[in-house]
């Protein structure tokens, strides 16, 4: 069967609402700086009401990937549920305009559209505060098994790992993937996801069920609950045939059966939102994986990705991908 | 009476969707760059479906004055309707988190809340394909007499002068400023509102009900339908108490009854979309304005604010203004 996709991802489909503040606005609302949290839609109509004005910008970290896939040249497609919304409408319409396959059909009536809450502090950190709403009704029947086949890889988020129904989705298109030979990545996603699912991750990792982990240096040292980036890049090389780690701006680390590559980050023109770097990362490495590239050449097109992401507010590519990637790589 | 207000604003309660594409873009589907027009729900549909990933960020262009008064430090209020569906929510939150007094009640079951669709062109020129929406249903009703009487300056937008509502609903501000003698302020908006609104425009500045006019020089050049700019300038000035007229990257010209003054631009850092310049402009002015300053200074607070905003998407302030005009004036 020929393949259709580069990438199949499934995650949370999330519109983002980004506002900036200093430090102070996360202190005094007990938020740790840097972190992603889950929130109830009280709570998310609590901080909202106290956020500055906002832009509105479609994420959600895996759906960031895929459109990272499709502005890299890559054919995508993407699992997630929105709801029938104004924000859902933005979500679906966003997703697809940047050239992503994206088929799953809005939940009616339930809860509204996820969204995130972003707080950009001025050192262009994000910190992540998401109602998930409705991506907490994706599930099986949103898995289709002719796009699971039709795909070269399979990408997951670790942020579905908790609510039954995604998980349902996740183990209907792993065992597709497997029956028919397709490849499985996964993002580690949180240290927070790490923490309430390590057993979980590591037991999908020892049976041999995900072929790639992408993980930062936080994400993987908690993974082995280690203190030192060596033992936790040691042990994912030992679980997983290809690892990579992400380690902001010291650059990433590529670990596979027979070696290891260190790059450094590409630099960005200026650092002002943090947010998406990882999952465009995943993008820029998963894009030259499929396009046959060396793991050196991925993790380049891995930073390449990632620098212009943290040049604007939101985690959606607004540069031209391509047009970066072939004057490095050429 | 004290002052609670520097300035009321009246006008469309908008989000702006902000997309960036080539000129071919507007050329393909018929669109003359840097415009402004009204369309249908139905001519909405089908522009955004071509349209490429976007950025939701709360527009209106009286609104983009208020919130740009506020964040200069000034004291502002708006009146516009939404509806009560997640973008008004998006518009109500911004505007307030911005600082403004907004309380117009949401309209309930009926259109949606008002969209501005932006192409922004490689040249950050801004094409407006405007969906009004909920934004009509403002009317006499949502005028509180005793916000127009606490507040200094009235200021309408030109765009407002359309459906039947919401010309009620400047009459009556309008009334109840002329009854108390607070100044009325008018921004003609675009060339399509003056072509539509010729003789209302000029018949209620002979009349005497507006203070002070901001143009660019294409909305007073068909005001007067005159090519040259000087007769457009000489018109204002025998027209109003006083008139502003906005030259893009030639600055501004002020005229009152006693002379005039001419002011260049505040260079941008970068200039990335234009969408909002004039509101900025009008911002700025009339905080300064209000402040007491003398024109020349007022219409350099303009250029400032018109500069902050053409260096990023979207039309509402993201830097702080009131140092940027504290480095400049003092």
């Amino acid at each position: 069967m020929a393949d259709q996709y580069d990438v199949l991802a499934i995650g949370n489909a999330i519109v983002d609402v980004i506002a900036s503040h200093p430090d102070s606005f996360l202190e005094s609302n007990g938020i740790p700086k840097g972190t992603m949290r889950l929130i109830s839609a009280e709570e998310a109509s609590a901080l909202y009401a106290k956020m500055g004005p906002g832009r509105e910008i479609s994420g959600g970290s895996a759906a960031n990937t895929a459109a990272g896939v499709a502005t890299l040249g890559g054919r995508a497609a993407f699992v997630g549920r929105v709801s029938n919304d104004q924000l859902g409408k933005v979500f679906a319409h966003d997703i697809r305009a940047a050239g992503v396959d994206y088929r799953t059909p809005a939940a009616e009536g339930g809860p509204p559209t996820g969204q995130c809450l972003i707080v950009v502090s001025p050192d262009a950190q994000r910190t992540m505060s998401t109602y998930l709403g409705s991506c907490q009704e994706v599930d099986e029947t949103d898995v289709d098994a002719e796009m699971v086949k039709a795909a070269r890889l399979i990408y997951f988020e670790g942020y579905l790992w908790d609510p039954p129904a995604p998980i349902r989705a996740i183990r209907k298109a792993k065992a597709i993937a497997r029956e028919t030979g397709r490849k499985v990545a996964l993002t580690l996603s949180d240290v927070f996801c790490v923490e309430g699912h390590r057993e979980d991750f590591r037991e999908m990792m020892q049976s041999g069920a995900v072929d790639i982990v992408f993980a930062n240096e936080n994400e993987a040292k908690s993974l082995f609950q280690t203190d030192s980036v060596e033992a936790a890049v040691e042990g994912l090389a030992a679980l997983v045939p290809l690892a990579v780690l992400t380690r902001s701006e010291k650059g990433a680390i590529v670990v596979n059966g027979v070696g290891r590559e260190e790059v450094p980050v590409t630099p960005a023109a200026r650092v002002l939102d943090t947010t998406g770097a990882g999952d465009l990362f995943a993008a820029g490495f998963l894009t030259g994986y499929a396009q046959g590239r060396g793991l050196r050449d991925c993790a380049v097109m891995g930073t390449i990705a990632a620098a212009e992401i943290i040049e604007h507010y939101g985690a959606r590519p607004e540069a031209d991908l391509q047009a970066r990637v072939k004057a490095v790589l050429g």
